[in-house]
């Protein structure tokens, strides 16, 4: 063993994006161990709004090269289908749809070869609850650009998605919408975003119901 | 039988949304069998633009009630992902997806007790191609829309959605990029809107592959 000689490798580099929530800081939590993590929101000091596209590209100008890029943020409007418009649908497709995608399509030059990209959508793509239309569309949107973009990416870049189940750190106050649903711990959903940094995948959605 | 006595039942009313395409031309034959269509497309005599909801509320007006609402209308851009950008992803959007969404939105109060509404996705919600990560977003977004509004209609209203391979009437423009999918007849992807209109189920996607 030549332990002895060799420098410890960096670590790899992760822009973690929603980073004070609840995912984000179960992801965080998880990704660290392995990762040094650059932590972005709303509210972080390094502050980003995923739906302003202008905001994302001062953060990628700010965070340098990286090896993954993470998001665990996303915004819809939840409502009544009788309640729904054009304009309460456009929140979600602006902000947790648009906004993930712009994360992918303005974060790539700043990933290194191989590197990752993980998004958030949700068991409502598959499994709808009422006053969810918004947030089905926007995830079942969210699945299939994955699964797209996976094919035509360069320089063995890879993305994926994690599609969990309602957190059960979330049922107090989500639970009269998610009634029989098999609430998870949100630290198993971030284990999917490690087996989608960490693994070799792409393309892929990771269900954790 | 009393058949002398019975005053022959009018036929159903269904509106055709663009009828003047490949598919929609298939749909009037296999619905005018049955069904009084109402046919409405850019080009036709009876004009709608479904990505400007302005449009779809004056067709709305002119068209009276309906048993049915038959989408064969939908524009997303092609475009290799490395040049896709927010304004082109929107393209789809705007015109695909939300001018559909707001078809069944807008649709839904001209619609009589139990009437149905059927939107046209397509086969790259699931098998992706080259180019075309715009068109397995948006038909991602209707497949889950569908799904998630099914549980949420007033009085029997139903929705469902036809995801059809490419079509073999297409394959002279469409061939270099769905090399090796099974073309299929449009005709087959017709009777799958027959199936929407004419059965009883609702939330379905109906794959025609």
């Amino acid at each position: 063993m030549a332990a002895k000689r060799q420098r410890k490798p960096d670590k790899p580099r992760v822009l973690l994006v929603g980073a004070s929530g609840t995912l984000g800081s179960a992801v965080r939590v998880e990704l660290e161990q392995r990762h040094e993590v650059i932590a972005a929101s709303r509210s972080s000091k390094l502050k980003v709004d995923i739906a302003d596209a202008a905001s994302i590209r001062r953060l990628f100008a700010q965070v340098g090269k990286l090896d993954a890029i993470v998001c665990a943020a996303g915004h819809v409007h939840f409502g009544a289908l009788a309640a729904m418009t054009e304009e309460l649908y456009a929140v979600g497709l602006r902000d947790k749809l648009m906004g993930q995608v712009n994360l992918a399509l303005l974060g790539r030059d700043v990933l290194n070869d191989g590197g990752s990209i993980t998004l958030i959508t949700g068991i409502l793509a598959e499994h709808p609850i009422r006053f969810g239309s918004s947030a089905s569309m926007v995830n079942g949107a969210l699945e299939s650009f994955v699964r797209a973009a996976a094919i035509e990416l360069p320089r063995g870049l890879r993305i994926n998605a994690v599609s969990p189940n309602v957190f059960a750190e979330s049922m107090p106050g989500y639970a009269p919408y998610f009634r029989g649903f098999e609430a998870i711990p949100v630290a198993r959903a971030a284990l999917a975003f490690s087996r989608s940094v960490e693994g070799a995948q792409t393309g892929q959605v990771y269900r954790v119901y």
